[in-house]
């Protein structure tokens, strides 16, 4: 095989295609979970500081080697995107935005000293991924095919410099709807010990590093009952993230304008691909104000105690809004107005019907690509 | 084989040892570089959570098989440990203080959700790997065998809750004197850009997430001329760590008495075996005042100016100690005085010398245990 190197880049035109002999099929949907199951094959590009990038491979998935030394087991030199592909009724496999995940992710490996890539590179290779693997989107509502693109640093050496090897790769998991029909709102526990972000971290890229720390304070807020963690910053309680999700609030603000708010990008927050997608929409409508701001836990009680807390929901690829419907904070128990009868707030619901008529291609837009 | 399985430790006495067939000679010991050169085998313990922890066993060092959806990969299910063994003037191995080590390994895996062990096992399983490859102890001052314990969250699955499979291992990395003939006391960059950690967050356990932030930070400090960084917290600049070391400074403090500060334990601060040996040490010479405590910025650059500033160090497992001779911090360089003709302060030397005593086993003490 003869290919283009660079130490730049790889490049979607060497391209080639190993499928797997025996291939798995895809399971009964209904038995997913979440990020257990995995499809056929994986794309897999090396890249060493000596030679530059390789040829990218799509070639069935298998086990890495990896030399115990390797810096992604010891230094967490890894970062990650979450993207889906899905099937809508036209039977022609879309993916969501990859463009968005592809910036996002040369983002990452440049806070962390990993090798940079071209985007529309990557973007190409994986959408070859996908049409390969099309038989593993899972069809109907709610369901998709959950794209993993994935950059460690592999290099077999303990020093803390930057990786001499990494390898981007991308593996994808058939996954069933985040809401079944036994679906509740959640309930958000406010942590006021434990910390997700702080300026001058890396909370606003999308590396590993971001999430070992949440593990345990999330099993601990369940434990007390709660579904996800309210992440907050700093001594005034800013709301920062919800669990892995990015939050929304709608309220009638302190001037009487009904508002749907969420924290600006301040370097503590991630820029969610969903995240951005909702504000667009929302301002397109331009039935109530859209803001990038800050929130503190005070402005919350007193919305809530003024009666113009409205609705409030996470935001992310896995589940694309997720209501909730309370918040513990401290000694107070803060409750979320729902419609009667109903887990959804009616412009949750409404964001919710949008973003997902547009990643099934229900509905045409630019944001949805259907892979031909 | 027959062994004892338990969900809570795994046991020494189920250690088994399989010999590499071929195997590596130590390498002159003026090539190596640290992190860079592994000996010939590895101890390696499996667990899950359905059958808890298998039995410990020593092997030829071998690359691992890790599906790409391991937790690993993705959310930093990892943390490690940085010990020595030494050969000392009378030719047997000696390991530094790994009982501590053992106790912040395990501090570490709950942090993460990661299974818990008993230290003691661990310990006395990773003292038979040092004497399996005591020919790979490197003799002569400043020449040890690093040990790194790792965990690691194996578990192929990318959503994030706790790994339900993990790896305990230990390889080893022959290495060098820190100081060669031309060490050159170091400057220190005093970031206020970059934050390492922060209250709230996982700053004092030994996480590899606290590491991944740190690389590029550490690249462009050393573009300015500088060898590591000086982390900062706070609107107030308080004095973190020095690079991946604890910092120490000697000054006279404002009530006029001779004292050595290091930042106290506020689990912002890695709980360094060296930094608790030094203070061990300083205490116990009763000569000046030892204190754990807070520093800002401010107070050194006052220091600086009324020239009460003494020494200046870093401290870790792989220097012992590392002298400092400059800082910079925003438009100042703050000068630290070295003996003439010296890259140590008497202090910093004096510390140096009575550590490695007692590493090679020059001086008897508790903390260094001879192998037999």
């Amino acid at each position: 095989m003869t290919g283009t190197f660079s130490k730049d880049t790889f490049y979607f035109k060497d391209l080639t295609i190993t499928e797997a002999v025996n291939k798995a099929s895809l399971p009964p949907k209904e038995s997913l979970s979440f990020g257990a199951t995995f499809s056929n094959h994986m794309l897999e590009v090396k890249w060493s500081a000596a030679t530059g990038w390789g040829a990218p491979k799509i070639v069935p998935i298998h086990p890495f080697e990896l030399h115990p030394g390797a810096k992604v087991l010891h230094y967490a030199s890894e970062c990650f995107e979450g993207a889906k592909a899905y099937k809508g009724p036209d039977g022609k496999p879309r993916v969501f935005r990859l463009d968005k995940n592809m910036q996002r992710l040369k983002n990452s490996v440049c806070a962390l000293g990993l090798p940079d890539f071209d985007e529309n590179e990557a973007r190409k290779c994986i959408e070859e991924l996908v049409k390969l693997e099309q038989d593993f989107i899972p069809e109907g509502n709610g369901y998709s095919l959950y794209l993993r693109p994935t950059v460690i640093g592999s290099e077999a050496n303990v020093n803390t410099t930057a990786s001499s090897e990494a390898i981007f790769y991308v593996v994808c998991c058939p996954c069933g709807p985040y809401f079944s029909s036994k679906f509740e709102a959640v309930r958000l526990y406010a942590d006021t010990k434990h910390v997700r972000a702080w300026p001058g971290g890396t909370g606003g890229s999308k590396l590993g590093s971001n999430y070992a720390g949440g593990v345990v304070p999330t099993k601990l807020a369940n434990q007390k009952g709660y579904q996800q963690i309210l992440w907050l910053i700093g001594d005034d309680h800013q709301v920062s993230e919800a669990g892995t999700m990015n939050i929304f609030i709608l309220w009638v603000n302190e001037q009487g304008e009904l508002e749907l708010i969420t924290p600006e990008l301040d370097g503590t927050i991630l820029p969610g691909i969903t995240r951005d997608s909702i504000i667009t929409i929302a301002k397109g409508w331009g039935e109530f104000k859209v803001t990038e701001g800050r929130i503190t836990m005070d402005q919350i009680l007193k919305a809530e105690k003024e009666n113009r807390l409205r609705e409030v929901f996470g935001a992310g690829t896995a589940c694309v809004v997720c209501p909730v419907k309370q918040i513990g904070f401290m000694d107070s128990v803060i409750d979320i107005p729902l419609e009667p009868g109903s887990e959804f707030g009616p412009v949750t619901q409404r964001i919710f019907d949008e973003v997902t008529s547009i990643q099934y291609g229900k509905k045409q837009h630019i944001w949805s690509t259907a892979l031909e």
